[in-house]
């Protein structure tokens, strides 16, 4: 495949959606063909279980269908936008992907980091980004920062979204060299800074 | 768990239906308490998942997200209605599991027998049945008598059909002794008979 598969990663409220709006518009400048997406989500069938996955009336919802889900999502995701995307040598910057699951369902969730592994091996046929920037910041602090009123998942207590950080911090640790970790509790533009830093480096083929 | 999980296995039109219905009034004649489910769907969420699985729009829907969204709804279906069922002492009788995943996905779809296993023993968090019905004729013929229009799946060509038959009977192979093959090409009076025969035997300890 021809494009750069880009994911970002890291907590609500730690500048990933930010940093995706500021670096489109300089990819714009620099002619550089990309698309933007992010998960859940992403197609009309990952819209619908995006709404099953959110809706807070779900108590019953089981952590193993939870976890089929996001996958089944990201299953679709991967064939309808990012492969084809890819395939017509877009950069792909692309909001949460495997390692998030891996921080909420197998760390969070405690499903295991190998079971989610596999499932979003089959999910993705195998595809795995090029890098990922890792946005670091404990999510218990940037989730008292968000307005409105909270998902289902934004519900859980701190013990959940503790948990989840420490997941995030083990499973960047597998991938070395193809995450770049970034101070998400540094100011705004610094953290820009960063991200854009070591994207640019990349697509360089520094 | 002190219950006992059977599941009715086959093709549409194969007569696993008609079977329950009618097992079920013979349970409740003995006084043997039962719970009657089938898949997909059973919950709330599950139906959901269904909608979105068998809606006729969805031409774009990948196989890999089909046999995900199908695992999804299982999962939800074990946790909230066969577990709790078979703690309670309940035979359960169940329309398709995984080995209708085998058939379609693996088979069908061509996903592969064993990572279609592997994403279901994550679903199920390895539960199977107990004794499994097979009511077993070929879909290319049981389709052509169903009435009303068709759903996604059934408007697959002859040769998915063709693979999902071959499917079920490769997958029956490797159950032995747990898996019970009625010829469902019999009049239906005959089918209902060797289906009832089985299940009392089982359910006798036999």
């Amino acid at each position: 495949m021809k494009g750069i598969f880009i994911t970002l990663e890291g907590a609500d409220g730690s500048g990933k959606s930010s940093f995706a709006k500021g670096i489109a518009k300089e990819l714009a400048e620099l002619g550089i063909l990309y698309t933007m997406t992010r998960e859940p989500g992403g197609t009309e069938i990952g819209e619908q279980i995006r709404d099953i996955l959110l809706d807070n009336d779900h108590e019953e919802m089981g952590f193993r269908a939870e976890a089929l889900l996001y996958a089944a999502s990201r299953a679709q995701h991967v064939k309808e936008v990012i492969r084809p995307a890819l395939e017509a040598g877009h950069v792909v910057l692309c909001e949460r992907y495997i390692l998030s699951s891996i921080a909420y369902q197998g760390y969070g969730r405690r499903l295991g980091e190998e079971k989610i592994l596999q499932i979003n091996d089959f999910a993705t046929d195998g595809l795995m980004p090029d890098l990922t920037l890792f946005f670091s910041v404990d999510p218990r602090h940037t989730l008292a920062r968000k307005a409105g009123a909270p998902d289902r998942l934004e519900e859980e207590g701190a013990g959940f979204h503790g948990r989840v950080y420490e997941g995030y911090m083990q499973a960047v640790q597998r991938y070395p060299g193809k995450v770049v970790i970034i101070d998400a509790t540094k100011p705004e533009e610094e953290v820009f800074r960063a991200g854009r830093e070591a994207l640019l480096r990349h697509l360089r083929g520094e």
